[in-house]
């Protein structure tokens, strides 16, 4: 079994109660979407970083505590949600006082520049890892889904890509890559403007290949990436651009240009998957098609 | 640096980001409340159960499932609130289908039997642990907190205690005992009786002399217990349902006796601590003052 295999057994024995009532949008989008009183809904998701696999083991542990909740923050900025709280699970193995405060100075500093609250949360002894879990408000509807992208529309991207992965390659020896991995930018400055203009959402946590294949499929529809357009972010290569994650700058889709920087990427076409000038490419493995 | 220093210092360091705005209450309850729009508030928790730590890594994987859903929605009984939602973050070593699907299986009875859905989640490779993050709302104003405890009030508890602990003291070879620890029912039955009813209410998760102290602290007040009236579950000792955790009955208190069945085992009373029969005890060593 397979990590696809298993999403599916668990998805499909919990299907009976992630639908229905309150629930708008369950499993499958960067969040939730569920139905509050006073014509508003909640966007939640929870994401969990694990030592040795999400991040180094032997990162800093600012970067640890800022990234954590930077990652989970980008989630929202993806469904074009305004913040509204973040909560924080912390298994620690270390008990050392100042390594601790300074991944809790890392958790801040994020939830200060995104301006949300961290109201609650919980400490365990055992393997390190963060989860987080964070909700935006929307008013009914305004949520920016997967799922909205029809054929004509254009694909944006709102800054450039491949950093993260460049760095995480070069084993962080070179200091704007490595800041670009360990101190992303959840794009929540963004948030009222995908609202406005996006018709679909996400953002680059998996590569670009691989998170526009989820728009692709979610909305029924073909993406077609212009590989001269896509932005690489300097001292990255184009398939760290294509296939690296961790930029967590947001891909979205759009029936007319957008009024604050976004480049154009692509097109959406009728069809199914993602192109790249014309020819479809496996999002889960672009170098052996290259 | 112990446990409860380690929170404090976090604590401490996210203090500038946990308070104002939405927040009504910050870390420090069972869960935090927040405003949202409609005169709502919403109430939330994350809890992580660590295998080996929070649970038997042997357990019966329906029954881990089952329990890590049931313990996080105990939090939501505590304040009074009607589920909302919970997401699931998952960290899974084993990937046999079978396993899997019974843990997936005991989560969705969880949620069938507290009628709670589970609009969303995260899977990742890793040391087996759940974090679950569960949210439930009230009308503004109406959640029970840990602080309004007064002095004339009486204590009372929703059932009997000390079963779970004794479950685990006799590593599970009675039956009853043993379905007392590894499945356990969040009391959100009496939700909306307890937002009618108590001044101040706490689920017993670590032991009622120790979450006892902290509705005596957070409220101002001393907590004197009858010992002749806690009522005992069948097969356990008064040590267990005195320090024993892991029951998720709730405690509250109360100006009047309410209309629904909780036996009165104290008194809350001028001054501050826990006191059986008007000694005072150590919440976090009670058997060393026996």
């Amino acid at each position: 079994m397979n990590e696809f295999e298993l999403i599916d057994a668990i998805v499909d024995v919990l299907d009976p109660v992630s639908a229905g009532g309150d629930i708008v949008v369950g499993p499958g989008d960067d969040c939730c979407v569920t139905s509050v009183p006073g014509g508003h809904q909640l966007v939640s998701s929870i994401d969990t970083l694990i030592a040795g696999r999400h991040f180094p083991r032997d990162a800093e542990p600012f970067h640890i505590g800022y990234r954590a909740m930077m990652v989970s923050l980008s989630d929202l900025a993806a469904m074009g949600a305004d913040p509204h709280m973040a909560m924080v699970a912390l298994s620690l193995e270390n008990l050392d006082a100042q390594w601790v405060r300074s991944l809790a100075e890392g958790m801040r500093q994020a939830a200060e520049i995104c301006g949300v609250p961290i109201a609650g949360g919980n400490i365990a002894r055992g393997a390190l890892s963060l989860s987080v879990s964070v909700h935006g408000l929307v008013e009914t509807g305004a949520a920016v889904l997967r799922s909205g992208a029809s054929a004509g529309d254009a694909v944006y991207v709102t800054g450039a890509l491949g950093g993260a992965a460049a760095a995480l390659e070069q084993k962080f020896t070179e200091a704007a890559l490595r800041q670009r991995y360990f101190l992303p930018r959840a794009r929540l400055d963004l948030a009222s403007q995908l609202r406005s203009w996006a018709s679909a959402a996400i953002d680059i946590s998996d590569g670009l290949l691989q998170d526009l294949a989820h728009v692709a499929k979610a909305s029924g529809v073909a993406i077609d990436l212009i590989e001269a357009k896509i932005p690489v972010f300097p001292g990255a290569e184009l398939r760290h651009a294509l296939e690296g994650g961790d930029d967590y700058e947001i891909c979205f889709t759009a029936a007319q240009a957008p009024d604050f920087d976004a480049v154009e990427i692509g097109r959406v076409v009728e069809g199914e998957g993602v192109m790249i000038d014309g020819k479809p490419v496996d999002p889960r493995g672009y170098q052996h098609f290259a």
